[in-house]
């Protein structure tokens, strides 16, 4: 048994655990990512995730084979270079891999955060044992991973699995990549809520005013908690979303014959609501035979998805057996 | 050096040719499907086809190591059985491979017709030494094929790739497969054929009326012709099938960051017009990284592509090296 560290760098907080090679999560640490203290800051907090949680599990980093970590992308797997990271503002071609084997003595791999979570999904979560998974992230935008047997499929520029850009309206809406009519500009975070506040715009009642009255923020989490409490906007809002990601699923379906997708992050976790409505938009759209294969579930591995998969794909970039 | 038979078995004609594993084509033998005449009829042209193909050749039937098939889908490569044909009506639940092993006494091996079509041009075609190659076909159907590291991507079902039923207007145009929006509803040659018969009908000018007017059947290959002696309203027909390929295409830059886009059949031949369109599209929408990556080209195999696929499937399947 060898023993990886999986980083999880996001725009919030850094998370940081120790895995071993059969897939145990020995320690498991996260502490914020400061990224409005610049770039240096980050790599500090980073530095010291990875110490803490080594000394949480009880193991020098001398026992550490390798480094994984999971980052925001653009970047580039083979020369650990991010070329940009949107939630990591002035993060411009950063040699994260370079300086941090230099910072910790340790072999580092960095990988994409969504590819990161679809390959801890794939090797331990929900998609354990299947020949084709797909993986999105729901939040501020929607990520994804591509899984064939067991094999992220990076393309020849790491740039491949950016499910979130599937046009699904080529006239629609415009999209925070500059094309029109994204997926993403239709089932992310921002999206389910900027349909929210137009239905409230337009007079339409909802129980979600009074939290608003209260000063709570209109974000998905409330827009969820409403929704569970019975308030039919809500609820409405939510399968709206999940109708759009539906209508993505059922290309999906079309082109991969996929044996499971999974849900992470966001609103994964709205249940019935959302997955209902998702799986009425595949059975009108998607051919039977491939509808009929695939499984729609959350991730299993949830928050943690990120640690464990960077901590996989380290240990298999650097030729450890799992 | 070993020898195969690959067959392309179409709605019209039926494609024969022995084909070397170092895919050396040496004999080519085209026959009329006849579907008109029953399912019997067919086999007994099927066969027919594949003796003729080897006296052509000079070879026995004998010498010949396996046979592969392409046909029309949905159908099972385990099993050996379409399942379904939209071109040959009345094929259900046909056991092709079991039917042709007996007529033949010769391993045979059955392929989805794009897909084999797909395997030809990564193999020995226009997608040779690439890592991610997509493949359409363009034709009264918009088919498709994913080979990822030379091998094509079928899916647990054999119903993956079915690259015409990607949605890109979710409210969009009824497509034949049910849904609404598919890329098939707007680029197939039926969907071209309608665009230029409607602006024909709301007044259009065009010098095809001309060609009508003489009998001549308003197919995409006419408007083809028309548009290259540079009527404006054929060219913008043409134009308009290469804008709607170029959304699709983006958004499969955007999942598979593929090296080559190949395009088979139909109004592939029609140059710089359907191919400027097609980029221009990609340029707009897709992420600057893997389309300055992607190469949009014609098939090079062409007519040949099928039966070369197919006997090379048949190499594969049968762990004949190539």
């Amino acid at each position: 048994m060898e023993l990886a560290m999986g980083v999880d760098l996001g725009g919030t907080n850094i998370k940081g655990a120790v895995v071993s090679s059969r897939g145990d999560v020995l320690s498991f640490f996260s502490n914020p990512t400061e990224v409005e203290k610049g770039k240096e800051r980050v790599f500090d907090n980073l530095e010291a995730n990875v110490r803490s949680a080594c000394q949480r599990a009880g193991v020098k980093l001398s026992e550490i084979k390798c480094v994984g970590i999971g980052s925001p992308g653009p970047l580039n797997t083979k020369t650990g270079i991010v070329i940009e990271a949107p939630n990591l503002p002035g993060w411009n071609y950063v040699p994260l891999k370079d300086i941090f084997e230099e910072r910790l003595g340790v072999p580092v791999f960095i990988e994409n955060d969504a590819n990161a979570a679809g390959y801890a999904e794939a090797w331990l979560g929900a998609g354990r044992g299947t020949d084709c998974m797909l993986l999105f992230t729901l939040g501020t935008g929607i990520g994804g991973a591509i899984v064939i047997n067991g094999e992220l499929w990076h393309g020849p520029d790491d740039s491949a699995a950016e499910l979130g850009h599937i046009t699904i309206k080529y006239d629609g809406a415009l999209c925070g990549c500059g094309n029109k009519g994204c997926l993403e500009a239709y089932a992310s975070a921002p999206a389910t809520v900027k349909r929210m506040k137009r239905a409230l715009a337009r007079g339409k009642k909802s129980t979600i005013t009074r939290y608003l009255k209260e000063g709570r923020e209109l974000t998905t989490k409330l827009i969820h908690k409403v929704a569970r409490e019975g308030d039919e906007l809500c609820r409405r809002v939510i399968k709206e979303t999940g109708t759009y990601l539906g209508i993505a699923f059922s290309s999906y379906i079309n082109i991969f014959n996929p044996d499971i997708i999974v849900l992470h992050g966001g609103l994964s976790g709205a249940g019935r609501m959302l997955f209902d409505a998702i799986r009425a938009e595949i059975k009108k759209r998607s051919f039977s035979m491939p509808a009929k294969r695939v499984r729609i579930v959350r991730s299993r591995l949830k928050g943690r998805a990120g640690v464990i998969g960077s901590a996989g794909c380290a240990f298999k970039a650097y030729g450890i057996s799992v």
